[in-house]
């Protein structure tokens, strides 16, 4: 154990998996049938089916009058941060100059449904004119000083508690209430269905869900950077100091900027989180990073995505036409019984320490 | 990684494992439907169907008068060690006195099919007037001088080559060609197809097959102790040399017993073989065998078990009045894709490993 050099356990898995499996995701023309889908269930591999939702109601009809329509000015809420970066691992610049990353969570509250709406796609218009095209895939928020300093802030409707069977029950019935062939291989009802509402400016960072996953586009675009659990070492997890933002209350706050300062909960537990972005393969890289294969799929109006629980998930996304980018998705309690949840636990924990020894850091 | 000794990974899987998954075996009263087999190869968890194949030709059928008729005289390949102990970790005495644990296979030789049967009968019978009655689960055989020096030889047809649909092709229309819900979920026929024809006096040492298995009684109990593959730190793993058994020549040799002796391999590969015993808990034990929680379940005739591809399994016999064992099995090929392959061998290289570093061995 002390020499993991001559042949190191952790590559070997992760070549060894990359070996078995292929990177290109598998594309479906059709819903799988319940055994079709256990299979992949069973091989916690995803897949997507490419116009799959393409006659839901909500696909064919979901547009900007037609949502005011049916939420007017409705209370949602909105979650709101400088650079898009909602639960994000972000740099903090402490009063005495040093600079570490902590946990980012966004500022929530509730805005009217309307206006929330027409902020989304006023930036976004405003953006088209900029370099970086509404259509294509939204690089990571550079959290740099400067975007730090912009006095535009981002806003996302992103609760993921069962949001569409609540605060947006009113478009609830424009979606299957359940997946079927997910709801009969699973045996289960889905656990939450959550809805999404952005623009281009938002990005989820790297994380993973202990769910099974079904994610439907309805507008717009999603981009999805995949990593399976083996990949744990890739992603160098650190425990973040969590932090929130909240809204200025006097002016000339250095941190956070567009109104918002960036408050570290000094005292709280420390978020396992990680740190690594597929997209800026050289920052925060652990000495497995570049082992990495990542899978890469982008969704269009009407795709429907498997996202196996437990895989790490990047989402950066593009607008429609009219500036906004809208999903729904389906979690089922994924089973925690049989190999593979301890499993992942164990490559987490090797994994976890088998950096913090190559970095020097005791345990 | 230096350091396992806090919060040690090893023990954390395996008692994660064990908190999550139950050491009770479900038991089914009908066969599965192809979801809910698939639902069972998910979870990589084992499942018996009492009675499931009671209705087979085989298992009405079979005894040994019938079984004659078929194969009269015909050649069969039978495995013969002194003490049941056929592909078994098995202690081996050099010239200089010291004494190392070898991996015993057995010889094999033709023989007569219903002389076979007439010495496996013979000899149980005379074995049922000693204090372990056929009935009960055969004990581990003990590999001591005495039993090695025993003049009785064991005979075992174990060949697992499909030998259902080659040697004993005549008897092969007797069961299914394939089991329906595996055939169906795996969508794939079985690789291989294997008849078992002992007594009680074989013991099928602790190993783990690459393979789905759909293991059947036809005549007579077989008693398995079976061990998830997260319990790779448990068996004690180690690199033991290829030995066999073969027919003395002369006279007087000092190894073996039942006029075989046993040679060893010298110069050749060593083979990785599991050599803790869950029934002799106390020998050969790891730091982490304390830790397992073996899986036990007895099939009777028409029983069928499913045993997931990478359980350790060990396997005792009973035999029916007439004074036989006799079971059927049918190797699936396993799904190499996904994580868990990869992860067994993560867990078996790190195990390895850390066994190696607590007995003071260097990597």
């Amino acid at each position: 154990m002390d020499d993991f050099e001559s042949q190191d356990p952790i590559e070997e898995l992760i070549t060894n998996y990359n070996e078995l499996n292929s990177s290109v995701i598998e594309e479906l023309s059709e819903e799988p049938s319940p055994l079709e889908f256990m299979r992949f269930v069973a091989r916690n591999t995803p897949f997507v089916v490419r116009g799959a939702a393409a006659d839901w109601r909500a696909t064919r009809t979901w547009n900007v009058d037609y949502l005011k329509d049916f939420l007017g000015d409705e209370p949602v809420n909105v979650a709101v941060t400088p650079a898009g970066n909602a639960d994000a691992p972000t740099p903090f610049t402490s009063p005495d100059g040093s600079t570490t990353l902590v946990f980012a969570k966004p500022h929530e509250e509730d805005q009217p449904f309307s206006a929330f709406l027409d902020y989304l796609i006023a930036q976004e218009h405003s953006r088209a004119h900029s370099p970086s095209p509404c259509s294509s895939p939204s690089p990571t928020p550079a959290l740099t000083s400067k975007s730090a300093e912009s006095q535009e802030e981002i806003r996302y409707a992103q609760t993921q508690n069962d949001n569409l069977r609540h605060e947006y029950r009113p478009l609830f019935t424009h979606v299957p209430p359940s997946i079927p062939f997910a709801r009969i291989a699973l045996a289960r009802e889905p656990e939450a269905i959550n809805l999404w509402i952005g623009n281009s400016r938002s990005v989820t960072a790297l994380h993973k869900d202990n769910y099974e996953n079904i994610y439907v586009q309805i507008a717009g675009q999603k981009h999805f950077v995949l990593l399976p659990p083996v990949c744990h070492a890739c992603v160098g997890e650190r425990g973040l100091k969590p932090a929130h933002y909240q809204r200025k209350r006097g002016r000339g706050s250095p941190q956070g900027g567009a109104g918002l300062e960036l408050v570290v909960e000094e005292g709280e537990e420390e978020v396992p989180f990680a740190v690594w972005d597929p997209d800026r393969p050289g920052e925060n890289a652990t000495r497995y990073s570049a082992l990495a294969q990542p899978m890469r799929v982008t969704l269009n109006p009407g795709d429907m995505l498997y996202l196996p629980c437990m895989w790490y998930h990047k989402v950066s996304q593009s607008c429609s036409p009219e500036g906004v980018c809208i999903a729904v998705n389906y979690w089922y309690d994924m089973d925690f019984t049989g190999p593979l949840y301890p499993l992942s636990t164990f490559v987490r924990s090797v994994s976890n320490r088998r950096n913090m020894v190559l970095q020097g850091l005791s345990l």
